[in-house]
C-alpha cells in the first residue's frame, strides 16, 4: 500500500476520525449532515446496540465463510456501498475509485446519478465488480429509457430507485450552493448543456425542470415494465409500501432513513426491518443501510433478516483517506469483524446466522445506560 | 420587510434564541416560566421525539394542501395562537400585532381576556382574522353576559374557558409584582376604576373580588347557555372531563397543561391526546397546545387526532422579535415546514394524515437516549 | 418569628440548602448518608416524578379541607414527623422543638428511642400533640413492659416497631463514633449507668447487651399482647410481611426503606406501596415514607392509598434552621403545596384523592429524562 | 498483616481504586480491557442494579450461614474464585498467592492453565483448597489425557472448560505483546521446549500449532469420557447451549460472558440467569460470573438461581494490593457483605434465599437514572 494509508485505521470509527481531519470543513458538514435534530441520524447507529447477541458455542468455527448471493450474483461479504453523491468532494478519482475498492473486495457497489463520472467509466473502471445503478426519476421517460438502456449494456445488474426523497434538496433550499470544488453530473446531463455550476440557482431551476419530484408507484411500474433489470426499492421503511412493492413484482427492499438526513423523527433502520421482513415474507431480498458500523452491527442486522447491508458514510471515509485501497480497507475490516463475529456467535457461514441469535434488550428489561 | 426583521430566522428554536437575546430578564423569565421543577414544561417538548414517523413513499405529494376546516372557519394551517397574556411585555403593539400576524397566514388566534387592548380594538385591528376569545369566570354573570355580547358583536367566533387554572397567580402570590412597563386590562377592568397598578396588592384584592375562582361545570353550562358561539375548553387532560364535555355540548376540547406553567407531573399533552380522542369519539374537535415547535410536531399530533394545533411562547418569540410579521414568520415557518413533512410522509392534505404514520418508539422497545 | 428565620424558605429543597450551609459537615453527613451506593436513597425521590397527575377540572375547589383521621386522631394535614434519632444534633431543645413545631400544626410525630429527652418530657413540651412512640426490641421484656406503660402514660397514641433493622449501626461499625455534641439517652438507659458516651465502645457493647437485633414476629405478638396502644410496623416492603402483620392484628403497615440508609437496591417507597396497599386490603392503615420533598409528592401517595405519609430528613432541616418554628413552616409549606395541588387535581378534601389521579409514566410509554 | 496491607480498603471499589494506583498501566489495561465498545463489560455490573431486593423482615437473622455445597464440596461462602491468566502480573506468588488466599476462606478457586506455575505448585502451595482446573482444549488428545490425569492426581475436584473463546487472543493478533515482565507457562508447556517468550509472533504460532481452536461438543464428550471429574461449561449464554449440555451430562454450568473480554454486545450475565436456571431444570448446577462486585449483587444471583458466584478482577485486585492476604481480604468483604445483606433480606442461611426476594425494577415501571 502507498503510504498514504492510515495503517492504524482497525476500525470503521478510526476511519471517520482520520476523514474527519483531514476533509475540509464544506466536506465533513456535507457527509455527516443530519436531518433537524438529529434524532434518527444518531437512532441509526445506536439502535444496533440495543439488540444483543446469544451466542452459540461449541459450533465448529474454526473456518467462516462470510460470502452471500444477492440478486443473483455472489459478493465476498454481505457488506455493500451504499449510494452517495459526488464522491469526488473525498477524492479526485471519485466514484472509479470507490467501484475499484469494492471490486478487490467482490462486493457490490451502487452508482449514484449524482456522481462525477459517467456509468459506462464507473463500469469500466472496475470491470470485475458487481454494480448497480441508482435512476433518478425524471419527467422526460425517453431520458429514463436511454438510462436504463446504458445501465443495461454497461453490464449494470440492478436498478436502484430511492424512494424517500420526494422533493430534492436543490427544490428546498433558497439560496445557492458554492462547492469547493467543481464536478460534472454526466448522468444527469446527458446531451444537456448544463445551465452553470451544480448548487447555483440556474442549476437548480435545470434540475427541477427536468427530475420528476414526488414520483409514484405508476413511475415504478413503468420502470419495471421498460428494464430487464430488477428493481431495488430505496427508503422503504412501512411494511404497507413493502407489500405494494411485492405486488408490484420488485426484487429488493432498501430499508433506508437516508442516513437520517431526509424526515428526522423516523425509526432506525434495525428497528423496522424486522416488520419489513415479515411483510416482505421471502417474496423479495430485504437490504439495509444507516448506522452500520461493526462487523457485530452487520451479524445482527442478518440475523433480523436482512440479505446484506450497505454503507454509506464509512465508505466515504476510506475513500477520503486512501481512495480505493481505503474503501477496500474499510471493507476488510468488516469482512475480519463479521467472521470474528461469526466465530464467537458460532456461524460458520452467513446461513447458520439465524434469528434466535439476537434478542431485543426489553426482552431483559434492559434500560438504556447514558454512555452507551 | 423591516430591517428589523431577523432574516436569519428559519426554525423556531432559532426564534427562541433571538427573542431571549432581546428581551430583558424580566420578560424573558416570565415567558418561559415553569411551574414547580419544570417536568412537564420539560416534557411537552421531549414528548414529541418519542413518536416516530413511519412516512410512506411514492404518493402523489407534488403539491400540497395545509389548509384545514376548524369550529367552521377554514385555516390555511392547522397551527393557530394560543392566549397568552400581556403581549406588551413583548412589543408596543402588542395584541393587535400578533392578531395581525395570525391573520395574514390565515390562522386563527386566541385573544387572551389578560390583554392589552380590547377585543374590539383586537378585531379591528385584524379584520379579516378568525379569533376566539378567553372569557374569565365572573362573580357577576352580568359581567360575563356583557362580555360574551361584546365578543359575539366584534366578530369572535368561539368562546375559550381554560379550565386548569381554579387558582390564579394573582391568588397565590404573597408580594406585589411590579411590571417593567404599564399596561391596562380593558377586557377585565370594563367600567372598573382599577385600583391601582397590575401586580399590585391593590389589584390583586380588586381580581380575587370579581373573578370567579374555582369554576364548576354548572359555570360552563351557564357560559353555552348563554351565547350562541361554540364552546372550547382549554386544559382537559383526563378522559372523564372530555367526556363530561361532551354531555353537555362543548364543541371543542382543547388538550393543554397550561405549558407546564401550572401544576409540575402533568403528562405531556401529546402523550394525552389519543386518550381524549378515543373519549371525545368525533363529538367535538380536539386541538392541542403544548412543546409544539416543528412541522413535525404538528404532523405527529394531526395523526394522533388533533384537528389543529396551537403555539403559545414561540408566537411571543416572533411578536417579541418583529411584531407582526415575527408572528407571521413563525406561522410561515410551521406551515413550510408541516408542508415539508407532510410530503415525506405521503400526504398531499390534511385529511391523508392518518395514524397509522406515527408509531411510539415503545413499539421498537426504543429506549431514550440522553441528548434527545 | 425570630430573626433567626429563614424567610425565603419557600420549598423543602430550600430548606435543604439552608440547612447543609448551616450545618456542620458531621451532621450534614450524618442526615443525608445513604446506604452503600446510594441507589435506593435517591430513588426514593426520583420515583415519585415518574408518576403523573391526571387532574379533574371544573369541580368547586375553592376551599380546600386538608385534615385526615389517623389512628382515631384527626391531623390537619396528612403529614407527620417519622422518627430520627439525636435532634440535638441540629438543635438544642431536640425533640422537644419537633414535637412544639409537630403540635402546632397539629400533626403527629413519631419520637424515637434514641431522643436526647425523655419520652415525658417530650409529652410536656408538646400537651397537645399527636405523639407515637418508637419502642426497640430489648432482651429485657420487662424493660419493654415498663417503656411501654410509661408511653402510655405519658399519652402517646401508637407504638411503632421498626422491623428494617435486623443489625443496628452499632452493632456493625468497627471504631467508635465521636459526636461533636454530648447527649443523652434516657428513653433507652432508664435506670441503668450508661458505660461511656454513645458511640464509643463501651456504649456500643453494652447496647449490644441489652438490644434485641434480629427481633421476630414473635416479639411483635409480645408487645401486641403487652400494650393497648395500636401497633405500627415501619419498614415493610413485602406484601407477604404485610399480610403477616394482618393476621397479628398490626393497625398500620408503614412503608419505608429507612430513607435508603440501610439495605441498598431495595425498591422506592412509592413503587412498593400499590403492592402493599392491596395486600393489607383495608385492614389497616398504611403509610409511608422516603422522598416526600413536596405537596404533589403527598397527593400522589394518598392517591395510591397511604393513609398520611411522614417526612424525616425535611423536618431535620427545619429544626436545623429555626428550631420548632422551621419545624411548623416545613409543615406548613407541605400544607400549602398539598393544598394548591388538590385545587389543581380538583380534590376539595382528602378523600376526593383517588386512585384515577394518578398514572405511572410507563402507561404512556414515557422513558426517563436526564435531567429528572 | 503485613504493612502492605490497605487497611482502608473495606469494599472491592476500594480495592479497585488501591489496585490501579499500585499497578503498571499494562497490567491495568490488561485486567480491565473491555471489548469492541465496551457496552457488555460495563452492563455486567450495572444489570445488577435492575434487579431490587424486596427484603423479609421479622425473621430470626442474628446467626447467619453463608456457606454451600458446590459440586459436594463445602465452601464457606458462595463466592468462588474466577480462572483469569497469568497472575505474575499482579503478584510474584502468582497463583500460588490466589490459591491460599481462597483456601484460606475455605472457598473454591478455578486454576488456568494461563498459569506461572503448575497445577501440582498450585495444589502445594494450598493443601487444603479446593481448586478446579481450566483445562484447554488441544488438537493432541494424549496432551489432554495426561493433564486430566495430573490434575486428578494432584487433587482438583472439577475440569473447566472455557467454551467462549473459539478463536484465542494470540491466534487473532497482528503483532506480538512485551509483558512487563518473564513467566512461564507450565501447564501448556509441558515437555515442550517453548519457542520464544510469551507474546512473541514464535510462540502465538507454536500455540497455534498446538491448541485446538473452535472446540465443538464432540471434544466435550471426549473429556467428558476420559476423566472421572465432573466437567464444567464456562461461557454459556443460551438456554439452547445448556440444555445440550445437559444432555452430555455436563455437572456445571457457569454463565459468563469472559468479563465482557470477548463478543461485546451479549447481555450481562444476570440477565441471562434466569433462562439458563430454567433450561438447566435443576439437572446441574448453575454458577455466574461478571459483575460481582458486593454482597448485595451475590444475594441477587442467588436469589436468582445460581449456586454459587465467581469473581474475576476483584481477586486480582486484592492479590495486586496485598498478595495471598489481599485475595482473603476480598473474599472476607464478600462473606461480611453478604451476610450483612442476608440478615436485612430476612435469610439465616444460604436456602433461604429464594426468587421472591428479587424483583426486575421493570416490575416498578422503572426507568434508569443517569447515575445509577
Amino acid at each position: 500500500m502507498s503510504e498514504n494509508v492510515h495503517p492504524k485505521s482497525t476500525s470503521l470509527a478510526e476511519f471517520e476520525k482520520a476523514a474527519n481531519e483531514k476533509l475540509p470543513e464544506f466536506v465533513r458538514t456535507y457527509y455527516s449532515h443530519p436531518g433537524e435534530g438529529g434524532q434518527t441520524y444518531r437512532d441509526n447507529c445506536r439502535a444496533f446496540k440495543r439488540y444483543r447477541l446469544v451466542p452459540r458455542n461449541l459450533r465448529d468455527v474454526y473456518i467462516r465463510d462470510t460470502s452471500v448471493t444477492v440478486l443473483g450474483s455472489k459478493l465476498n461479504l454481505p457488506v455493500a456501498i451504499a449510494p452517495t453523491s459526488i464522491h469526488k468532494l473525498g477524492h479526485p478519482e471519485a466514484e472509479r475509485a470507490t467501484a475499484r475498492g469494492a471490486a478487490s473486495m467482490n462486493t457490490a457497489m451502487v452508482l449514484s446519478s449524482w456522481s462525477h463520472f459517467s456509468l459506462e467509466q464507473v463500469a469500466a473502471a472496475a470491470p470485475r465488480g458487481v454494480l448497480w445503478f441508482y435512476l433518478l426519476f425524471y419527467r422526460d421517460r425517453g431520458r429514463m429509457k436511454r438510462l436504463l438502456e446504458r445501465a443495461e449494456r454497461a453490464g449494470y445488474t440492478a436498478i436502484v430507485l430511492t424512494v424517500d426523497t420526494p422533493l430534492f434538496p436543490f427544490s428546498l433550499r433558497r439560496k445557492p450552493v458554492v462547492y469547493p470544488i467543481q464536478f460534472s453530473l454526466p448522468n444527469i446531463w446527458l446531451d444537456d448543456v448544463a445551465p452553470g455550476l451544480p448548487g447555483s440557482t440556474e442549476h437548480d431551476a435545470y434540475l427541477k425542470k427536468i427530475v420528476k419530484e414526488a414520483a409514484t408507484w405508476e413511475d415504478v411500474k413503468w420502470v419495471k415494465n421498460n428494464t430487464r433489470l430488477p428493481i431495488v426499492l430505496k427508503g422503504i421503511l412501512s411494511a404497507e409500501d413493502a407489500r405494494t412493492a411485492m405486488d408490484l413484482g420488485v426484487s429488493g427492499i432498501y430499508v433506508s432513513n437516508h442516513g437520517g438526513r431526509e424526515q428526522d423523527g423516523v425509526p432506525a433502520t434495525i428497528d423496522v426491518l424486522p416488520d419489513i421482513v415479515r411483510a416482505v415474507g421471502g417474496e423479495a431480498e430485504v437490504y439495509l443501510d444507516g448506522g452500520v458500523r461493526t462487523g457485530t452491527d452487520v451479524l445482527k442486522a442478518l440475523a433480523l433478516g436482512a440479505r446484506c447491508v450497505f454503507i454509506g458514510r464509512p465508505a466515504l471515509w476510506g475513500l477520503a483517506c486512501n481512495g480505493a485501497e481505503g474503501v477496500q480497507r474499510v471493507l476488510q475490516i468488516m469482512k475480519d469483524e463479521l467472521s470474528l463475529a461469526m466465530a464467537r456467535a458460532g456461524c460458520a457461514k452467513i446461513s447458520d446466522i439465524q434469528p434466535s441469535l439476537v434478542v431485543h434488550q426489553s426482552y431483559y428489561g434492559v434500560p438504556p445506560m447514558a454512555k452507551y
